[in-house]
Formats: C-alpha cells, structure tokens, sequence
C-alpha cells in the first residue's frame, strides 16, 4: 500500500505516518518525489486496513497496490528516473554508451582497449574482474587485481567502470573501485546478492536472467530498491529459447514493456544475446530504436585472442561503425 | 550440389547439362544470374558424383553445397533478391509498409480501413478471408466472399492485396484473386501446401512458424523454390518462449541471421508478436533498424470491435504514428 | 452449450431439440450415452438463449461449457474413450503396443520388422508411407507403393497398421489402406487436414505439435470430432524446449493433464522424444507408469541402415527388454 | 587434461610436474585421491601438449578430458556412487522418500507432519527454514529458528532433515544442524555458494535450475565436488518451457541422461514441477519408473492452509498412496 501525503505536507507529518506504520507491524518508505511524498508500506502479507493512517495530518490517499513491486513501478512513481553518475545520466534521452572486453586481462590490455573506445564515443568502460563461469576449470577473472587496474583506466582515461560482483566479498569490493556495479543474469536470483546491493553506495546494473519473466526481474531489482538502493539499470541480454541462431534470443519488447510499468532505465547488451559479432550492430540499432537507454557492448582490440564466455566482442572499427550507425535513431 | 556455367555458356549447352543431370536421376534447375547461367541439382540424397558433369561443354566448375537448402541460400545466389509487383519493389531498400484488419468483415470495413491506410502510407492491404482458428467454433473468415471484397479493395484504392491461404482450395483461389499468398505460421511446415504454392502464379509470403529454427523456415521456402515459384518473401512474427509479457516473443536478431544466410527479403509483423498495441510502435521501429524489408501490421478504424485472433489492432492515428515514427530509420 | 435429455427422452424428442437448434442458426450434434442423451450446439459465436430449448419435451437441462473444446470434454462425456479395432481396445486399461519402422522401405524390410515385433508382442505396425520432411530434397516416403506394402503387412502378419497422411490426398489413401490414420506433429495445427479426418472411416492417431499447449492439442481433436470422427488417440511426443540433451523434451505430464480434462486415450512416442535409443526403454517405462494408454515405438532390424529422420530405431532385442520391461507397470 | 601420478609420486614430483604446467601457461590443480593424485590441467583452450608432462618423474599417465566436467563424469568415476548418510543409501537401488512442507511454520506443524509422513514410509525429512521468493514482501522463513525445529523433528523421529541453504551465512547453518544441505534451482548458478558447499561436512542436494542444460547442472555439481565434497546427489524439479499445464515440464530424461554421463545419483521432486496436486502421484511414479533414485516431496497435514510458494501439497492420505503406487516400480 501507498501512502500519498498531500502536497503542503510537513516533515512531522510524514515521520507520524511512518511511526504509525511501524506501529502497526510494517515498514514505511518515504519516496520524496518533485511535489509530494508517498509512503510505501513495506512487510505486509495480505490487505493493510488504513483506517488509522486515514485520519492523520497530511494524509491525501491511500492507494492500493496490486503488483508484487512497489517502489520500482510507475504506479508509485509515475516519472521515468534518471540516473546521475558524474557527467553521465541514464535514462534521460541520450542514449550511454558502455564497451569494453569480457574480462580484465591485463593493464595494458585494459587501457588499449578504453582508450580505443574512449576515441570512438564510450561514456562508460566494462570489463570483468570476477568471472561467472559455468566450468570450475575456467578462467574466473583477476579478481581485486582487475579492479585495481580498472580504477587505474578510470584515472587515466576518464571512463566511468562497470564490473561485475558475484558475491558478497567481491561486491564490496567493487561498491569501492567501481562506478556501477553490475549483478550478472546468472545472479539475478540471488537474493542475498540483490539485497547487500540494495546496501551499496553505488548504482545497480541488473541483468536480466536468461530464464526470468518481466516481472521476476522487475521484483529482483525491488529486493535492492527495497534494501534502499534505489538508483538500479536494468539490462535485457537475452533469453534461452529453441531458437539456434544466436547465443540467446535478444527479448527487444522487453525495453516497452519495462517502460510501462517501471520508472527505471533499461538497456541493451547485444553481445551476449547475439554470441556472434555480426550481428551486433543490427541488434545494436534495434535497441535503440525500440528504445533503450543504453547499450553495453564488448569490444576487444584483439578479439581472437579475447578471452571471451563465448561471445564475439567487436573489433575497435565495428564499434566505431556501431556508433556512427545509432546516431539519430533514438528519439 | 551446383554446377556454374562459363560466362559464355550458350542456352544448349546449359540444356545438354540438364540432360546429363536427368540422366543421372536427378532434376536440374537453371538459375540465370546476371553474368552466367549456375544449375542446381534437386532430388539427390547422398553425395553426388560430378565426374560427367564437369567434361562437358561450358561447364566452369561444381560446387557441393553442404546446407540442406540451395535455391534460398546466398551460396548459390549472392545478391539480394528484390521481388516487384506492380510499382512496388520488397527487398530493394525502401521498406514496405503492408497494413489492414485481422479478418475482411465487410465490405464497407475493409474499404474503410483500407482508404484510411493508404493515407496514411501503406502499400498493400492485408485481411484474412481464410482464418486458421485454433478452435473450429470461431469465425473462419468470409472465404471466397472475402477474396471478393479483397479484389474491391485493390480496384478502388490502388493497394495491393496480401491474404492467407490455408489449403489447397483456398491457395488455388487466393492466387486468383490476390497479388501475395500468405501462408501462415501454422501452415509452415505444411509440406503439400508449400509445394502447391510453388506452383502458384503470385509471390508468396511465408511466415515463421512459432516453433521454427532459422533453418527450418528457409528449408520451408525452398520448398516452395524448389517447386519453381523463386519470389518469396519472409516474415517473421515472433517465437514461442516462456516469455508473457507478450504473446510470443519477436525475434529481431532473425533479420541479420536471415540477411547472413540467404537472399531472401524479409519483413517483420509486430502485431501478432506483440498482441497488445502498446509495443507495436516501439517493436516497428526495431523492426526497420535492424534491416527489416517491411512490416506487415493489423490497424481497425473501430478495434474494440474487430474479429481478432487474440491481437490487438492499432488505431489509425497510430498507424499514422508508426509511418512517421519509422521514417528516417531504414539505411 | 449443451442440452441434456431425460433418461427416458425419446429419439423424437431429441430430434425435435436438434430442429430447434438449427431453426437458431447452430448445428446440434448429439452424444448418446450410458443413460442419456447430450446435445451440444457447435457454431455459436457467443452466449446462446436457451429460453426457447429449456421449453422442449425431454429436456432436462442446459450446460454452459467454458471450455472452447467440448465433444473430446470430461464435462460432456465423464467415462473415459475406449477404441476398439478389431480385437484391439485402446484406452482399457492393458497398454497397447504400436512398433515399426520410421519409413517403409521394402516389402522385404517391413515383412522382416513386422514379423519380429510381432513375436515381442506388439499389435499395430508403423511405418511411414508418406513422409514429412523437412528438406524438400529428403526420401518422402514410397506413397502409395508403401501403403500397399503395409497392407500386405497386415494380411501376414495379422498386426494392424497405422500409418500418416500429410495431405488430402495422402489422407484419402491411408483412410482405405490403414487402420488408424496417423496425423503427426507438423500436421496438428493444418484445420483442413483435421476437418478431413472428421470425415474418415478410420480412427485418428494425433499427435500433439512439438510447440502445441494441452489445450490447442484438445481443440486440434475437436476438429476432428465435431466433423462426426469422435475417435481420436491422443499422442505425446515431445515439445521444443532449451534443453539439448534430447531431440525434444517428452512431457510426461501431458498424460495426467489431458486425462483429467479429457476422455480421449493418449498414448507417448518415446522414440521422437528421445532421438537417442538408450533413452526409449527409461521413458517408455515412465510413460507406461504415468497412465499412458500405450506406446509408438521405432524399431528397425537393420536401425544403423535405416532410413530415418534423426532418431534411433530400437534394435529388435531391445525391443523385447522393453516389453518386458514395461510389464507390470501398467495399473 | 589430467596428469595421473604413480601411487607412490612424492609431494616434490606433484609440485614438479605443477611447476612444469605453470611454465606452459596454464594452471595445474593437485586433486588427491585415495589411492594416488592427479593434476588438472586449467587454463588451456585447446589441446595440450603432453610431451614435457610425459618424462617428468611420478607421472604414470595423461588423460585428456572432452568434457568440461571431470569429476562427476562417469570417465574418470565409472561406478554409480552411494552416498550413505546414518542408515540410508541414497543410489543403491532402493529409491529413498523426502517428504514435508514448503516451509517451517512452527514446531507443532513440523512435527505433526514429520511424524505423518515416517508413519507413511518417508525416511528424509524435508521444510524449509531459509525460503528464496521472488518478492521481496513474502515469507521468508523462520531462519535459524526453523533449523533448531528441524533438528528437534530429527531427534523426536529419527527423519533426516534436508533443508536449502542460500547464501553463506545460512550455508553455514544448515551443515551445522541439518544431515543434507540443499541448493535450490535458483542457486545452481550461484558458482560462489556452491564452492562453499564444496567445503561443507554434510552431503549436497544440487537441484537442477529451471533454465539449465543437463551439462550445466553437472558443471555446477563440478564446482562443489572440485573444492572437495564429492557427495552430491542431483535433483531434477522440472524446466522452464512454453507449457502451461504444469507449473513447470518435468524432464524425466534427464534421469537416463544423467545416469548414462554421471555417476552421482539422481532423485526427481515431483511437486515443484506440477504445481498441482493432481499430477505429484502419476509423476512420482514416472519418476521411479525412468530410475530416479528417489523423491522429494511435499507434504502438509493441511495443505489449503500451507506457506507455499504456488504449489499444491500433497494431503498426507494421497502421500501414502503415493508410497503405495511407486513399490514393485523400481527395478
């Protein structure tokens, strides 16, 4: 349930909202907004009777909510948001730019790299220092090493870093090296991961899981907004189906169907949809047109020496190709 | 396998080759390309042995072909096929805009919509007067009535007509009547009726089915190919996944994989992809961004009250908005 | 909607409830039972006035039915299907063993099956006369030729014979020759050849499309029945999912859930399924302990030669384990 | 590839031929077994050369590995493993009952239905304490409470208890209080947690995600079993599909797959793939049937009353015809 103060509502009032919230069992999270404040009652299992919130200074409404999620849909936040990093802001038209390799091999594999991207238009620099990876045998990226050099490219080249965390150690490492830390599909059930990240100090990236329904990515990015951190990226990357012609089959409506119903910014990773680099690109303009607020694209200098999940990165010159090519196509 | 012919090659020497091939049990067909004359031996199921073929007079040289499909592939026709009707070209850049009801209600409902499309800039009308419906106690459609009104629609208007055809009755009629055959997604592994249309007089537009593989669907237009109908235009209208945000889930990546493999043109139906009207701006325009060679749409001046299989019409103004929002986006 | 007669309605007073119908514009076919007699009105687009039915001599009520099947229904006939064919009850509690080749190839090779799996037990013989297949370019079965050899099978060997149509034609012929006419997977979802079926002689073997839900596969039956051919076996053969380690997934759940809604028989193809043989005995045990109704088995006395679509005939040895296998698993 | 030692190699001859690995750029991984050790070779992308491996001191042989899992295939393990946990051989023919509720609401339901189930035949003790939900708003468990329940149903009934742990900190608690720790489907990819798992003191449920391939779910048994804990019993609980008359689709083929590539047992939970009541019966009897090597079950002594997550418990009268139906099925 939703609790709309009105717009005149004081400070006091919100907080004797709250405090009868709690009285009544739950939690009460304010959601300050351009010209009111709601209040999101939160621990609920069944219908909360808002007899007693009713009658209390500065109460306009109460409004029922009928989804699993609260605080990352538009019912109670009707505006998209906009998230700010530095200079960078996602969701607010211009589409981001995100590219880099698959994983961290080594600094001066890294700084080739972001400064080759940097050229070509690259806002925000990628690349894995933990590595997910199906096979214990494989490689499983540099760990705190690659962050160090990550930070070490954000101070030479300006980039912002996104990195993936893939449990609680390295989540708190990467809340402290990175700009953007990233949960991988494979994560995104992981509801201990997603609520520690709902504790972080940095915006969330979070992939949807190749097997997860709108909804459940929409509810997995609840659990960090109800832990607190509300600034999350969703990012579609494809989706396992029958269908052998790409890695994993690219859900472009899921960029519409996320934008009716949720506030946040989406955006497209094409490479590991696509798994091959041909088709990068095409995916890559379909993305923003259909439009994503971004896309997240690996590009290696050396692709055939890439260590690489199975995907294609780009060549340096398909990148550049690959910006020329969205430019004007988003709205 | 593919027997090429010199550039010089005269039209018996060709014929002497077809002889041969007969010779040996198989069927050969000539594909005349602009410099030379490649014959594509049909009907061989095993390897098969070109030692008589390549002694004999303008013959350059034989080339195995190793995907189960010939005549659709780029390997044995490199350049993209460009299919004209009348004034219209599919395939040669400019994206063609197919547009009208589920289902011909009438004959004052199809000629509203079909005027009020052509305004808006759509080329050729589509409405099923053959409807495949998964319960046989649902509207089926006016039939040859259809077919009439149809053919009325294209006197008036100007536009040309796409309908279905669901079997061999109804094929032989929609080639009289109509300028495209559609077979549908659930007609596409219909061997018999795919033959048939290879014999038919019209281009064929060949829908994916929801269940096939990239190659499957290119198996299925070599079928129709093989049979000596080469004018077929692909469609593809989403997959079955477990996805629900969306009636089946449009698979924009078969555009590119499609283009890689073979030069066939394609266009994408976001309506029966979609099924809710919300997502077909946004899905068209992806559509058009990763290299679609049209869009097949379902726009009802009244949709509240169309005859529709599950999917939702666009309004008119939205269509209106679509072929604006589209412009600009193709290469 | 159905009208249920009194247990003592005479035959006029049924056929005075069918007049009435039809004076209503819908067609009323009726389903004697045990005790008495069903009408259910097939044609109605909606909600039908049963004012003027309730009135009639005989009538003892009118059921509504929700679902859009309705003659292959529990709701309008509870007792489950049994079919009888000659000696053989299909849907009676002892599991009936189908086995055969992919494809005819000789007389010689599918006298040899025939007789072998007639001496491990088997009743019915397949073998396929007319192939689907999906290259144009594949063997597409001996046509006719096949259907002749089959006959000859069945004048040897006393075994019936199910075999499948893929068309008009090929149904026309496999009704005169066979005994159960097979429609396969491909097939389901092709209305015309279903409506076609509903006027054959023969019962109808349906097997559920690899993408079909429980319900499209109920109301691809209904096609069949609401022609006038109520005798339908159901066929579980796998659906396309993700999971590779199969050709298709079987979906053994499939058989609790049709009976439940269903009174059809339903039997499981573990070959198609599994593509693999050491798969077949494992599933065919499974199949027989969740309540199938019998089993369609490829077997092949030569399989490493056998002309087949990609799955693995059973080694006639191995047959046998199966039987024996089976034994005892069935309730 | 693996470098097998001679028996009696030295630790300075592992450590040598480590060494030597090192210098070829890869990464070697003692693993030590009973009776002598092998050397996984890590890293390598392509074939190895062993030439260098071959002369050094203490290697007996090199064996190279197709698969990306090693230690749970049947190649390098080819007998069937049991794992024995107090009186109970899980994999030695006897297919052994899990039986409970969704979650632990409280002593009093826990033991009322503990003591229901053993009376019926269960030997395993099943409920969770720690409950992974999708939203962030539903129950998730009584936490170590619920553990200290548990352990309380094991001392009053003498059951084993399985419960799931999903994260560390709870990892950590259900080795210390329960006899099988179990990793739900939506952990299966969760690489951290199962390497945790692979230093735990008890035995490994690993259920197979709803997305993941038969080799992904033996690469994350893998995981467990490389840090050391090789008692893993694998448990299919159904896969994500278009399918909709079941919660999920049950493979059953995973059981023979799995068999024939690993030697760790295999048990089926019946109740997560169903959703419905109705189906658990004839599926637990497919499930023993293919070869499971036992069940999971749920259980409730008032099911319409139960913390469940979407499925159906079972009454405890339908548990014992479970018990009833699925003996004399295993081989």
């Amino acid at each position: 349930m939703l609790v709309v103060m009105k717009n005149d509502a004081t400070e006091a009032q919100v907080k004797a909202v709250i405090k009868e919230i709690e009285g009544m069992g739950y939690r009460g999270v304010p959601m300050p907004g351009a010209q009111r404040t709601a209040i999101c009652i939160v621990g609920n299992t069944g219908p909360v009777d808002d007899s007693g919130l009713m009658i209390l200074e500065g109460v306009k409404e109460t409004v029922r909510v009928t989804k699993q999620y609260k605080l990352v849909s538009r019912e109670t936040h009707p505006q998209p948001t906009t998230i700010t990093i530095g200079d960078i802001n996602i969701g607010a038209g211009k589409p981001v730019l995100m590219a880099g390799p698959c994983a961290v091999e080594s600094e001066e594999q890294a700084l080739t790299i972001a400064r080759r991207v940097k050229k070509s238009g690259a806002e925000i620099f990628r690349g894995g220092a933990f590595k997910p990876r199906t096979s214990p045998y494989s490689f499983q990226g540099l760990g705190e090493e690659g962050l160090k050099i990550l930070a070490k490219v954000r101070d030479e080249t300006g980039l912002l870093i996104v990195t993936e965390a893939i449990d609680e150690s390295s989540l708190a490492l990467v809340d402290r090296y990175a700009d953007i830390i990233q949960i991988g599909a494979r994560n995104m059930h992981n509801y201990s991961l997603l609520r520690q990240a709902g504790h972080a100090s940095k915006p969330v990236l979070l992939k949807r899981s190749f097997a997860a329904t709108i909804e459940e990515w929409l509810m997995a990015a609840e659990y960090i907004s109800s832990e607190g951190n509300s600034r999350v990226i969703l990012c579609e990357r494809g989706i396992r189906t029958f269908s052998d012609n790409t890695r994993n089959t690219l859900d472009l409506s899921a960029i519409p169907s996320v934008k009716q119903v949720s506030h946040l910014p989406v955006i497209v990773d094409p490479s590991h949809a696509a798994g091959k680099r041909d088709y990068v690109i095409p995916l890559s303009k379909g993305a923003i047109a259909v439009g994503a607020d971004g896309l997240l694209v690996e590009v290696h200098h050396d692709p055939t020496h890439a260590l690489s999940d199975g995907m294609q990165s780009l060549y340096p010159e398909q990148f550049d190709e690959l910006v020329k090519e969205i430019k004007g196509l988003a709205p």
